[in-house]
């Protein structure tokens, strides 16, 4: 058995999520079906991040243990062939060893959501952004968002389905600042973490946008995050503006 | 009569180009078909350029004169409402003097073409970019494309369906360099002149290309373009990759 580890990217939007599920489509399960069409065994994908339906990532990293053998080059470019017409492209493969894990190796993930803020409909960058009318202030944005670094119980921004068994997170970097997008400005939500909980960074997110059109004062969010209630959050981003951007590992 | 600008955004997937075509729908069409909706006027909308099938703008700029009173405002958030599901969106809209015209009075126009130099299947960058996978040396690329600059005779990169009459035209920029997508390395091509000939940017990047990757010499580029002949045309790069960027008026 050879343990591979495979970093790809994929669009959210035809899948149900990462993981797989009953209902419907799945990266993992288009990824396990190409791996078995390659090499003729049922494999079990593990992978550094659960992502929801319609969120997207630009470096995934999961592993798969494989009996026959094969080059990572070759493993690679068999995977992307069979995976077609599936909107994932894996990017990289390597052999690791056998104690390597994509989810417990796992030292730090990166995120970033994007908003546009803007009125007119999205055309080029539809289902890759968020799109919100009123005008925000970012500055304010992103000083909401330091109230969340750091050492917090996250409930407020847990989905009631998380599954973590401690809502208490270190959050590394919240960052939220105006770039210049090929289409046009865009708003970045810069986000860093060893993990995350189940809706935190769209929960964080949808939060800021209150504080950001003047909905909720700067000081609502330190106020959320300490009420520890999931009754108290403003507002959840939808799934299409976020993406994995990031394993790290030792 | 009330002569108004638009600028707009739009993805080219759907559409057999801008201009009104017999066999499909084009944007001209979808824009005509809203802006009767909005204002019951069967209008006809001039336009700063023309676009093949596929190629996309982020801010095309057409006019329509109409008889109805409307603010630019209002015109502009009814014609998106009445857009959709198109992936059109018109960003700007403003009342423009009676004898301005989009197209006659546009005295630069920029375009961009991004290259995606990889193997791995796109995902998110899918129609939107020109995948290229044997490596490229974008420096030669570059080199080879300043010997195009200035006043030349451009048949060889013209389609042989362009309608202009004169094939010489002033290039004023061709700059070819490798830029950080938000989904990993481009090569983009930035290409401005007053006008264009038919094909000309697909046609230049096609050529580049093949210098690109070490097909054509460097100085085949300057060799093509005095053969004037479309024969001597290396390749033609595919629509999905150009973006009409900006129409520029005195």
């Amino acid at each position: 058995m050879t343990r591979y580890a495979l970093t790809y990217e994929f669009d959210g939007t035809p899948f149900q999520g990462l993981q797989r599920q009953k209902h419907g489509p799945s990266v993992q399960q288009a990824m396990e079906e190409a791996l078995f069409k390659v090499t003729g065994e049922q494999v079990t994908m593990h992978s550094s991040g659960r992502t929801d339906a319609g969120v997207h990532a630009i470096a995934m990293v999961s592993h798969v243990d494989i009996e026959k053998d094969l080059t990572p080059f070759r493993l690679m470019e068999a995977v992307n062939a069979h995976l077609r017409p599936n909107p994932i492209g894996v990017n990289h493969c390597e052999i690791v060893d056998d104690d390597w894990h994509s989810r417990f190796s796992c030292i730090g993930r990166r995120y970033l959501y994007r908003i546009v803020n803007r009125r007119a409909p999205l055309a080029l960058a539809k289902n890759r952004v968020w799109q919100v009318a009123p005008e925000l202030d970012v500055d304010a944005m992103h000083r909401a968002a330091q109230s969340l670094i750091g050492l917090h119980d996250f409930t407020t921004f847990r989905s009631t389905m998380c599954q973590a068994k401690d809502p208490v997170k270190t959050l590394d970097r919240l960052d939220v600042e105006q770039v210049d997008g090929l289409f046009g400005p865009e708003i970045h939500c810069r986000v860093a973490a060893r993990s995350f909980l189940h809706h935190q960074v769209r929960s964080m997110v949808g939060c800021l946008r209150l504080v950001g059109q003047g909905t909720w004062r700067e000081e609502q969010i330190a106020e959320a995050l300490e009420a520890r209630d999931r009754q108290a959050l403003g507002l959840n981003a939808p799934p299409y503006g976020l993406y994995f951007v990031e394993a790290i590992y030792p």
